[in-house]
């Protein structure tokens, strides 16, 4: 698209896909504060004829949580316009009939409430943050290693983040780890994986050949 | 050495490094049972004029509480012909004036009492076991980058290793975990380091180019 001008590109914008985490809020054990005229931003492409998704590797809560926490910072968002690992995983598991055995924060579990768990034939997970005890790590590493064919999916490859008291380590610092102990490479579902935001298009109903970075 | 017989290469041999786990004993809750025939084997190996060294990678307790352990076993063994990576971690931190933040099991700490540890310019990690929790790897992390030049020692890298109840992850996939966290490359201290084993050698005066595998 380096023969198009980025004027010539924003006139044809049919839709535009926000990070959230650092780009509408930023992280905090309060849960966060907007990041000044965000809310605004928002408000302005809602009322624009743009269409409008909501990316984000939070994988600490269900949409349903971390939308309400939005909303109590002012976003005007709904959780069918935001996209996040969690859902995009429960659709791969079914779809290939994958049993998983979960390590994933607490919050984020009822998002798997109807996936079949029992004798489980993958592993997933997500930003378990003090879940990822020896412990629960090296029972994820036992069902993994003890698969013909072992299969890892990991919500985000993100490596830390940023909160008030300081950094904290992320998911895929324990995806490396499980890389390495079972010899398998990982699925990566969400940021920045082609396939996930594949999805958010096919929902906006935008041909992948359309989109910008 | 393609052009020596094993017979020549027997008959010329000088000394034998032992490896212990799983070649002398099996790792298990009681702290390990002897396989068979190999305390005869060392005596045998003690009655003849060969130099006779002992290396593990066993980063769970002291050499000297290792060592009692292997004479209740039956071996014949002493201290001083043990080589396992926290003493040769001491020796490499005193060299290079590194201090170390320490995330090892608590009954190798000992192993280090004359170090110095404040203001950590390095992080050092063996086989934590339950102590890698992630409350302490994400300590040992912001220690990490937070320096300028972060070093990074690891203590083996191996993946897993068997316990009576399985098999249990091992030092290597935190170490993986924490070099993908602050891409940094861990300098491994221990099997199969060359360094490691061109220590033991010069403790028993043989050249390394004498050495076979």
């Amino acid at each position: 698209m380096a023969a198009t001008s980025w004027e010539d590109s924003v006139k044809s914008l049919k839709g535009v896909i926000l990070d959230m985490c650092g780009v509408l809020y930023d992280a905090g054990e309060d849960g966060g504060t907007p990041i000044p005229g965000s809310v605004e931003a928002v408000k302005r492409l809602r009322a624009s004829d743009l269409k409008l998704r909501f990316c984000t590797n939070e994988t600490q809560a269900t949409r349903e949580k971390f939308v309400a926490k939005l909303q109590r910072m002012g976003f005007e968002i709904s959780v069918s316009e935001v996209f996040s690992p969690a859902p995009a995983a429960v659709a791969i598991l079914k779809e290939r009939g994958l049993r998983p055995h979960l390590l994933v924060h607490d919050d984020v579990v009822p998002e798997f409430d109807h996936v079949e768990k029992t004798n489980p034939n993958c592993v997933v997970i997500g930003d378990a943050a003090e879940k990822f005890s020896y412990q629960n790590l090296n029972t994820a590493f036992r069902v993994l290693i003890g698969l013909e064919d072992p299969v890892l999916f990991s919500l985000g490859r993100g490596k830390y983040y940023k909160e008030d008291d300081g950094l904290n380590l992320d998911v895929g610092v324990y995806m490396k780890a499980l890389e390495y102990a079972c010899d398998v490479e990982a699925e990566v579902i969400g940021k920045p994986a082609p396939m996930f935001f594949q999805k958010v298009l096919d929902d906006m109903g935008i041909p992948s050949h359309e989109a910008h970075r």
